[in-house]
This record gives structure tokens, C-alpha cells and sequence, in this order.
């Protein structure tokens, strides 16, 4: 299968060339950006002699005609206007900024203050949370792969939320994302000097992830009310840990809730579900797919804590979108993706 | 004044040092640990040519004898068998350990797993939180100096706790914490390798400083019930932030709840309140005794998030330590404190 | 082919295992470790569900019996005794400590003031700079596998000291490594908060990788005097960068000593000598077996400035140690060992 | 005495505010900045309640009418263009960029390759290395605060180079900075996704540092050669290594060239010469104004290792300037600059 990549030169794009390049099945065709004409490797140098492919324009006929599948790296308010270029081609999507996620579109100017992208489209684009709408992304022309944040959350939260076993007005959510989520340009806020030795919490219940992971959960259970998120710049490059607070309605035991969570989970090969006693650390998933959860109620409050970590620019964004490619294309779900965690 | 250390060779001993070597009033007698006769500029070199005093033993009467006041800068279990030497002796105190925290021995046994510390000895010790117990502080002959969480929580609580304006069980504390946390000894944990891109959640729901906060908690407001908390390791040196999550038993603008704030805490020099809108990062207070806090009302929720950031070996250890000193002998609280936080 | 770990709770021992466990020819037949009975998802939890293996004793005769090859992930001084239990035992061994590296066990005794190992095998063992040694490590039954410093040091220096190109004098080489170099077991020196905003040289001139490195120099040329060698301990991970100085004898452009490194290196897939212009920075390589090479001649000083960056537990350790059993093993070089650069 | 900064937006500018801010005898009377009307805690949010000064614009006149000293905190090619608005002023002026460095204009434009600053006052300027040229300073007008680098190198040089012990041709710098010195402007390539986990190499012997070095150094010695001058980035905040090579011309043992070092610099507060066996690291001059020196001779090479040590905002750029400052105006050189190193 030929794939084609546009936005390459961002953070969420290199990882889509280091996961496709050793691809068994998707052989990358053409790579785009603004940056026409450029060796890729002169933008990332660390793939001199690796992949030496030239950037060209973004050509959506051209793209349509000879590749399979095209991947959006682009930022939110770009992949709005390539929608309408490859509206109605043969060709299929998968985008990984949030322009075709919030279904209603009206959220979206809410939270993410831009011009929403074609209704018809947004409509049409399933959610790509690999684990939980699979049935949907095998047959669909356009993936909205998920955020980094809702990534985490939702994959921890999702047998909670299904079974009802909460207070739907007590999800608090208190995520933590290092510093590749913003992005590679030039900013002052992420500095070096700005971020080591430094963390901070950011756009205070105002993310625009919010109506994203609350669309998602009321499509699993309708009686869930606003949650409450925050979001925090860790001093590191990888990794996002979302740490989750709920009330249990009944009294359950931390195995308990292991259990279930283990159930679910059981025949899905990213996620891990740690034994009781065990907490995942960011490093547990660094550079790999993996989502790894770790649960425990305090008997003192009845509260369920849930942590839950991923590698942003992996399950939380090029990781999960080959994971969406490849049920799309009928292939296994981590074709391509046995990245091991990597230690130290 | 002339004041001793005890356990010079740990991080709060050695940031004693930095404090109370520039301090105008304060001047540092003796320093003590298991290494004597070692200048302390061979167990930290940084020192060299600025602090070269020796270490010597730990003979009680001779401190007692010499000194105004001693500090001990020694772990939970070390500290109490210290006390024991101390007691009845013509000497003030100041414990930076956990040991004399705990009014009810029984919750030390519990959650430190150690043997208490002479129990007259912990009834009397006064509870430094210093923006709080300032009376108690000045009249005290032993401090029991706050722990780091407990600073940056209970300062961050304090004024809502205080007025009864939450929902008292509904307090979730989500805090992180820079290494100095865990201390000068070899461990694997806290080797850079591990640390370094890496986050971690640890200790969950049974961190030694719960019973600490919930202590004083209730003697702001009785009402209160068990918390939820958890602490987390930032790939960092210095620094906590307590972000914390309670749910408003009225409606209250963020504006309102910040002027509230600001009234407490207007006549204390080491307290922040933060204009709406900003919402203090570690490197805000990074090397100085600040406390800074920010706030907000989510009205999706009503529920409000506070921002407590500390340095844990200033505010969170030596700093406040120094500052019980200065109220103990009648100084003014900020003297020999008035550190600029350092940034970048 | 069947392959067995000794020490596989070090950083390289684990490194070993990402790698081999994806390895299209070796098999992971069995892990040893002191930690008998450990299963090595517990060591260290990234493995979870991943390699479940338990670690057992060292059975010489058993690993004989069972493997075709032996890696010693095990430190200097503990190979040195393994030595003993597997000589004359039907395996091919790859020792990656320094017990097997230095012909003249003087010299042994002399910078690791350890005892050297049976004088025997150290005689028939071959150094592994894979590069520069493959013929003899294709019939090698026992290799020692190179340090970190020399790998990266003697792949940039080879060209120009085969070439008797330099005054054989002028050699210095100002080394910096990573942390994971030094190791996993619990030490104050390599705390996090120790490493952290720091930058300290270690071992002026005396290192034990520096008759390593003379060794090898002086087999390619028998004129090289001895050398200066610094090393450093980075702020960072995994990595090592060597900067080297020597006095060019003629005038020679960096273009032409460009030329002559890519004429040396065009067949080798994991060195990648850069273009005039660019030198490789410790990111190029990172989590990859690459050695990227840079060269400038400074026209003012008839210098030639020589930068080699490699990942220590990659081609500094577990990398090399895998492409030499790879070419024990008539496998291509780059054999299971296309691992991308991980970047950011 | 009333002091004034201009470019106080700057991590530099910044610096000198940390340090003024508490000095004993000047006062901070005015900042200024492009951008003026702004508080200086609007852009520098730790200085909340601490220093609330607005930054004006700059008026030369006003300036010089009510301070005494102003130091332009500026870029080089900004500071040059200030020379000419406050040439002829009555005001003292310390410049902490590059403009008034090198005496030899073409060498400015050749290595800035920038206009250079008016001549007349590029010629009446003095070289602010505060340790050796004292007398010129205290008469100074204009004063050239060295480069970070510059310093670093210069005071652990000057002592053989003055003694006339080293072959001329013989100087090697490998400096090593963090990232504060590459300023707080928006920039990819200090973004802290690109500085951690890495290092490289830049600006291979054609750093701008290069011509002032070998200015100073020939002032003390003429017949110094060109110098082998390379510059690392390292991944954290502040610090500066200059790891130096140099050959001996005769046999001198360790001690007697520290018993050199050390006569040279017996009255020098901020110099400190360790004693044998004893290297350095950034972390032991963090945040202060030391500069600490290690030696080491090499009996096979013969060869002198100089290791110094600096924090670049410290004694590498605000400390200095400070320092000069101090002497300028007849106050004790470390006045207001008695900042113990933090650490951890």
C-alpha cells in the first residue's frame, strides 16, 4: 500500500517516517510541505542515509492518483482547508489534528476559536480510538485520530464510564504532557531555558481536548457531566500521564476494578493493564505504543484513582493513526508498531 | 544567635547553610553528623573557601551548652531518638523531620511505620505551618517544621478550609515533586537515568504527610474528611506544585475567591496570590521561600482549582525552618530570607 | 541460532534484550542474573507483557549445552570469572566488560587495579570494532566486545592515523558521555539531582579506556605517542560525543579529508560520515547503532577538529555487541539492528 | 548610586536585576526596553511583588541626566547602535555585549559580521576582566564586559600564558555552555524538545568568542599563536566548561602549577584554584560569581589540563558587569555578589 504524509516536518510527521519506514506493508510514496523541493534530511539530519526523499507540494489530485492513504500531520486550522481539497477523491484519511474530531461544529469555534472544516466531512469521520471503534475505522474513508490528552484519558476511563459504576459529575482529570505536544516551532514559552527545572499548569479548564473526551464518554454513557481537566508542561520531551480521580458508586475492590479492566482490555495488545500494586511511569511506554493503565480505590473515600500513560507522538498521535491504518487496510492492529518501551 | 545543625550532609542541612551563612543574626556555631571531622567543604565542595567548618559529633549537652538553637535536619526515626538527648535541655529546636508532626502517635506508628517519637515531647511541639501558628511559633521551645506537600497544600486549602466554603469531602490533591524531595542518598529510584524522561506516580494513597495535612485541616475546620492525594516524581531538582480540586458549596466567582485569598494573606511577605488568569510555575518560586497560588472557578462545575508551587528545600524545608527561627526570637519572618527566586 | 544473557539487569544487558528480542535469526534462550528466579518483567516493568522470561542462575555447562552464543553483560572484574567457568566450552562468546580487551594484562592490572583475566583467552579473543576487525571476528570464538569511548574515538581516528596523515603526537580527544554509561547500581555521584544542571570532568587522564584506545591506535600505526583523554559526564541519558584535535603534517582541505573518511566507510551501513558543513550532534544517532562522523580543518592552526557521536548502550555497547554476533554468525552486519534515530 | 538598564527583557537583564536588586549600594532607577509602558512582572512573572518597575523607552538624555551608571544588557549590533545616542554623555556605561571587545574593527566586522561601533569609543574602552585589569577599570568611562566565554578561558589561561610555560602554538579550548546563553528570543533550535537529550557541536573554530580570546592572550603574551577554539551546547540552563589543552615547555608537576594559580589569584574573591586531585563542575559556581580552576599535568604527554568553570549569567555576563561596576565606583569588587552556589 502507498501512503503519502503531509506536514512532515513537524513532530507528529518524523514519527510517522520512523514508524512507516520499517513498515511491512505501507511503503512511504510521497511526503509533502510547504518546504517543496527540501530533502527531508536536511530538515531532521538524523535521517541522512535513511530516508533522503524530497518534500514536494501538496497536489491532492496527484496525492489521490497514486497513493492509498494520506496522512494529515498538519495543525489544527491547516487540516480544515486540505478536507476541502480531498473532499470526494479516492483516496483515504486519517488526520491527526482535532479539525474533524468535535462533532458538533459549534464546539469547535467554542474551544478551538477557528473556522470548523466541512460539516459533511466532520460527519462523516469516525473516531479513531483504535481500542473502541475498530467496526467503524475498518470502513471509513476519513479517521479523526484522536488527541494525545483524550487518548489517555479515555482508554483509562472507558470501562468505569460503560459500566456506570461512577458518579457521572466526579471525573477530574489532572494530565501531565511533555514538551513535544507543542509542537516544533520557534516559541519562547517552550525554551529550553523557559522548561528544564521548570513545570507548569496551562489553559486552566479552557483545553481544547475537553469537548473531545466528554463527547466521547457521553457516547458511552449519557448521564457523564462536565469533567473537570487540567494540563500541565512536564520538563521532558515524551510522554503524557493523566492521573484520574472518580467516585465509585458501590463499594468495589481495587482487584475488582482490575479485573474488568483486564477484561476489556484482554485481547488488545497496546494496552496494558498493570497488576495491583503496580503504577506505570511514562518511561514504561517511551517510544512505543503501549497504553499502560494502573488502578487503586481508597477504601478512606471510596474514590478510584486511575493512572494511565502513553507517548504522546505514539499512541497519542503516529502510533495510533498506523494503528488506524492498518484495521482500515484489514492488517493486524500493531503491524508495523512491536516498538519496544525504551529503557533507560 | 548562635545555632547548631544536625545532619549537615543531606540537602535541607547543606541549604540551611546557604540561608543562615548570609544571615544577619543568625550564626552558625557547630555542624553535626555520623561524618565528624570531615570539612563539610569535602562532603560539598561547591563550599570550598566559603564554609569550611568540621563536622563534629553529637554531644547534646555541649550544644545545648553553646548554642541558641539547634536544627535538626535528619530523616523520620533519626530525629526521635535525637529528641530523646535534647529534652529537658536549655535549647530551642527546630525538627525538620516528620517525627514531631503527629499528635496522635498511633498515626505515626501507622503511616511512618516507625516508633514514635517521646510522646510529652510531641505534644509540645508546635506545628510551624508559619503564616498560620505564628503565636504558638514565637512561645515555642520545639517546632515540628512542616513537611513539603503539607506547606504547599495546606497554604493552597487554608483560606476555603477555613471559611467552610467546600464541600468537606470533597478534597482531591494531586501533587508533584522535584528529587531533592528524596533525599542525598545512593538509591536506584532516583538515579538520573531513571528520573530523566521519565514521570512517575508514587506512594498512592499513602503518602506519610496525608495524616499530616488532615491534622490541621481539622483544626481549621472539623467538618473535613480523608483527602485524596497523590504525589508524583518531576524529572527535576527543585520544586512541588499541589494542584487541588474542591467543589464550592455556593457560587463563587474566581475573582471573589481570589480576594479572599488576598486577604489572608496580605500582611505575609512569603505568599503570592495571583491575579486572576496567571497561575504560578515552579520556576516562579524556584530557590526562594515564596509560596504562590492561583486560582480558578471552572462554572461548568463549580468546582475550584488551586495552584500551590513551593521550593520543597526552601519553603518546603530550610526556608520555613529559618523562618520559625526568626519568629522564635522575635526577628521579622522574611530576615535573612528575602532570596530572588532564580530564573531562568 | 540461541542466545544466552548474563547480567541482564544492567542497562546493557537490557539493551540486549530490546534489541535480540526483535532479531529476525538470534532467539533469547535464556537470561542469568544473580536474581535467580526473578522474572524480568519485574526488574524492570517496560517488559510487562512483552518478555515474561525469568532470570535463572549461570550454569556454564547447561548455557553451553543449550546456546550457540553468550553475551557477559556483566561488569569488569565479573567477566573475568566467567571467563574461567566457559573456557573450552562449545560456545561463542561476547564479552562486552574490558576484561577481555587488553593484551598486555599490565596493563590491565595497571588502570582497572582489578585482576586480569585468564592470560590465555585473552590472547585469542578479538576486538570487535565491528568496522575495522571483521575478518577476525568471523572466526572469533571469544570477542571482546569495545568500550564506549573507543568505539566512538577509533572509528574517528582511524582514516587519519592509518594514513599516517598527523603528527603522532597531537592526539587529544575531549570525551562526553551520558549517565547510562556509568551504570545502574545505586550511587550518590549519578543521583538526579546531582547530574542535573550539572557538567563535571571525571578521571583526567586516567581512564582505563586509554590504553584501550592506544592499543588499537598503535595496531594501525606504530608511530602514534600516547594520547590525551578527558572524559565528561552530560546532563542527559544515553549518548557520547568525542571532540578530537590532532596536527595535520601537510595542508589538507576538510573537503579532501571528507572524501578519504567516506572512501574508508561507503560500504559500512552504520557509519555515516556528514558532508562538509555539518557535524552530527548526539541526537543523530540516539537509540541507534549509527557512529555519524564530522571533520573541519581550521586553516589558521593546520588542525583537524574530528566529531564522532554514538549511543553507549547502542554501537557503545549492546549495538556493536549484536552486529559482531551477527558477523560471527555470517548474518549481514546490520542484521536486526535497523533501528531508526529517535527523534525528538 | 543610581543605576539603569537598558534590555532588561533578557535573560542577562534579568540577572542584573537579581543581583541589584539586593546590592547594597546601587539602585535600580529605571529599565527600559522596546518594550515600554510594560511592568517588568508582566514579562518576568516571578518578580511579581517584588520589583513592579515599568520599563520605559530610551531616552540617552534622561538616562544619563539621572543615573550614574547604565549598562546596556543589549545583543551586539543593538549596544553599537546605543554607543552613539550616549557618546559624550555624563554617565558611566558598562556594554555586556560583543561591540566594544575587539579593538581591531575589521575583526569585528569579520567575525560579527555586523557594522562595527564608533571607533573613538571602541578604542577608550576597557576590557572588563575584572581580575586583571582593575586599575584600567576603575578610571574607565566605557567598559567591554568579557564574552561568557572569553572569561571562562582567559582566567584559567592567563597565569602560563603570562609566565611564558606553554608552546604558543599549543592552546586547545573545548568549551561547553548551556542554553541561557543563547538568549530567551524564540528559536527551533534551542526549543527544549531539540536541547534535551542532546548536545552538539557549533560554530567549529569560527566562533565570534575567538578574536577576543587571542586579543587578551596576546596582551599578555605576544607570541601566542592562533588558538583551536570549539563551543558544545550542553542540555541545561547555566554553566559554562572550558576543558583546555596546552603543552608544557618544560617539566612541571601538578602542584607547583597550582601552586602558580593560586599566588596569582590569593586575592581574588571569585577565584577559586582547587587543590590537586580536584575538578570542578558547573554545579559548584551555580548561580554565583565564582570561577574555579582545576590542573592537571599529564607525565606521558607532558600536557597541561585547565579545567574552568563559570555560570554565563554570572561571572560570564551580570556578575562581571557588577563586579566592574563595583570597581568603578570604589566599592569592594564583591560587593553585593556574596551568592553562595545553589545546590543541589
Amino acid at each position: 500500500m502507498k501512503v503519502s504524509i503531509i506536514g512532515t516536518t513537524g513532530y507528529g510527521g518524523v514519527e510517522l517516517l520512523r514508524i512507516l519506514h520499517s513498515h511491512p506493508e505501507f511503503d512511504i510514496h510521497s511526503i509533502h510541505s510547504t518546504k517543496e523541493e527540501v530533502a527531508i534530511s536536511d530538515e531532521y539530519p538524523h535521517l541522512y542515509g535513511i530516508i533522503d526523499k524530497k518534500m514536494s507540494s501538496i497536489d491532492a489530485d496527484k496525492i489521490a492518483d497514486e497513493s492509498d492513504l494520506v496522512f494529515f500531520a498538519t495543525p489544527s486550522g491547516v487540516s480544515s482547508s486540505l478536507v476541502d481539497q480531498f473532499k470526494g477523491k479516492d483516496i483515504k484519511v486519517i488526520d491527526l489534528s482535532g479539525d474533524l474530531r468535535l462533532k458538533n461544529t459549534s464546539d469547535y469555534l467554542k474551544w478551538y476559536k477557528k473556522t470548523p472544516a466541512n460539516e459533511a466531512i466532520v460527519d462523516e469521520a469516525v473516531y479513531g480510538l483504535s481500542e473502541w471503534n475498530k467496526e467503524q475505522v475498518k470502513a471509513a474513508n476519513w479517521v479523526a485520530n484522536p488527541g494525545c490528552y483524550p487518548t489517555a484519558t479515555l482508554l483509562g476511563l472507558a470501562p468505569v464510564v460503560k459500566e456506570g459504576l461512577i458518579d457521572p459529575r466526579s471525573i477530574i482529570v489532572d494530565a501531565k504532557s511533555g514538551t513535544s505536544g507543542a509542537g516544533r516551532a520557534a516559541s519562547r514559552a517552550t525554551l529550553y531555558a523557559e522548561v528544564n527545572e521548570n513545570f507548569k499548569i496551562y489553559k486552566v479548564n479552557e483545553h481544547q481536548h475537553i469537548p473531545e473526551i466528554e463527547q466521547q464518554l457521553m457516547v458511552w454513557n449519557s448521564e457523564i457531566q462536565p469533567i473537570t481537566f487540567s494540563t500541565h508542561l512536564l520538563p521532558l520531551t515524551r510522554g503524557i500521564m493523566a492521573t484520574m480521580y472518580v467516585q465509585l458508586l458501590a463499594d468495589w475492590e481495587t482487584e475488582r476494578v482490575i479485573d474488568l479492566y483486564q477484561s476489556y482490555y484482554e485481547n488488545e495488545p497496546f494496552v496494558r493493564v498493570r497488576p495491583q500494586g503496580y503504577f506505570p511511569s511514562i518511561k514504561d511506554v517511551s517510544s512505543s505504543n503501549y497504553c499502560d493503565i494502573g488502578l487503586h480505590v481508597d477504601k478512606r473515600t471510596n474514590r478510584l484513582t486511575i493512572v494511565s500513560v502513553i507517548d504522546n507522538l505514539m499512541k497519542g498521535a503516529a502510533g495510533q493513526a498506523v494503528q488506524n491504518a492498518n484495521i482500515m487496510f484489514g492488517l493486524e492492529s500493531h503491524s508495523g508498531l512491536k516498538f519496544m518501551p525504551l529503557y533507560p
